[in-house]
């Protein structure tokens, strides 16, 4: 049994993200991240914190713009705008979840598609179906592609369950594995799924995206499985020093012994999202540019 | 078992449809069709006829464009240009395959998305799979999904193996057929799929699109299953009046014994298509005239 190391591929992929912004730093280019949140979510801040912090290892540009929870749809729609225009920023992340008062799809539609780092614009979505490589597609399920790839997995003719529908995970995901690139054979599992468990069991990859803790148990998976758990779930803990800790979908003490190969939760999906977010910005950058 | 007729499906679509006109009209509005067809290709000419003759019968307005297979890219997009800009035609359509020379993807970016009632430009593929009913989407799976629910088929928790990844039918179909207003589970395979009769032996609903005759034979199917069959394909027959005769992708005589309904070949899928290209396009003209 493999356990996939998403830190060590996630440090590969930053690897090759550096190497290409030294390249188009002597080009005299530094790729430029905005990252902008509206309010004060301490979840949020946390992560855009951690993506402006990868930027400046990487030596990228970035720009933190936080907005207070009160700001109108317009006025973000116009900061985004800016953002649009400014010559220094090639990838533009809203941070989620945005208030109540704030029509998420509207913001994603004003994003540049050519900026649209999080691949969430109609446009990148409509590419990744299409199989239009010049296009954005979402961190996560390109991060678990590219765990796939580094376990070694043929995913031609394999037959593969996406648990989860989203448009952030599932779909995508879905979408990666069935392009002519990869050629699994995808089942896309969801809320109204009936035996997902027998499902499950004929499958060769799983990949989990449900966001319940230990929903995928032994009983899903065949001996020889390869199983991806996207999810990032808090369960309290009386005996962690924060009174929680984070595990996946998938019940892993009881699932791993009959994997082929398994990514951990921490350290293995969870790694790559912000690894890839950085590698799209720098395929952004060179778009913008006109280079390769 | 039964046999899910196409024909009198499409005839009720079109019913509907021409009601809409009636209304429409009164209002003093007529929707327009136009479409295009570059060359000669004299199956393309049969299917052009048949749809300017189909608006003719529903009071449509309807532009037959033909240009001789020499026209340039540049020209037709031209052509293009001037019916989106055309009031009186609300959907546009350009009859496939194209000759060589010119770039389908180019044309179809062309055509303004909201009169695009094949459902081939990329914002309405994005909008299919946000699940934007505001989109197009192409009229052969809307006319599967159509006759499931003609023929009273629970899709909701069903197993559904849609066989074929295309833009113009196997994913569309997956997309709408997991869509939370159908919600089965939707397994999409293709040429490298393996074990497929097991995989479609799992199958409540089985969508062939493939475009080999017989493809799906008895063993593909589970006893109570539904089979649409979106084939149309060719086979040489001595005995028919033109030398061959229409068949579909699933081996009919066979199948159908075991099936809880199935879509015949011809009289099932292809009467809608047609029905749902007046369908979209009487969409189109309404929310250009911001009706409903």
């Amino acid at each position: 049994m493999q356990v996939i190391d998403g830190k060590k591929v996630a440090e590969e992929v930053l690897q090759e993200v550096a190497q290409e912004i030294n390249a188009l730093k002597s080009q005299g280019i530094t790729p430029g991240l905005a990252v902008v949140l509206v309010g004060e979510d301490p979840a949020s801040q946390v992560y855009v914190n951690s993506k402006a912090r990868k930027c400046a290892e990487l030596g990228m540009h970035s720009e933190k713009i936080v907005l207070s929870a009160d700001t109108s749809q317009e006025e973000l729609l116009k900061v985004i705008e800016q953002l649009n225009n400014n010559p220094a920023i090639h990838g533009i992340l809203v941070q989620s979840p945005p208030p109540k008062h704030i029509d998420e799809a509207a913001v994603v539609l004003t994003i540049d598609p050519a900026k649209d780092v999080d691949g969430f614009h109609p446009e990148n979505v409509a590419k990744l179906v299409l199989e239009d490589e010049t296009g954005f597609v979402p961190c996560t399920p390109l991060g678990c592609m590219r765990l796939l790839k580094s376990a070694g997995i043929d995913t031609c003719g394999a037959n593969a369950v996406v648990i989860g529908r989203s448009m952030i995970v599932g779909k995508p995901m879905a979408h990666l594995l069935m392009a002519k690139d990869a050629n699994a054979t995808v089942t896309v599992a969801h809320s109204r799924t009936k035996n997902l468990a027998d499902l499950c069991k004929g499958a060769d990859i799983i990949v989990a995206a449900i966001g319940r803790p230990n929903f995928v148990t032994a009983d899903f998976v065949k001996d020889g499985a390869v199983v991806v758990d996207v999810g990032i779930n808090r369960v309290e803990d009386a005996t962690a020093p924060r009174g929680y800790r984070i595990v996946g979908d998938v019940d892993y003490a009881n699932v791993a012994p009959k994997c082929k190969a398994i990514t951990p939760v921490p350290g293995g999906v969870g790694p790559m999202t912000i690894a890839l977010l950085m590698a799209n910005t720098v395929k952004a950058c060179k778009q913008q540019n006109n280079i390769r």
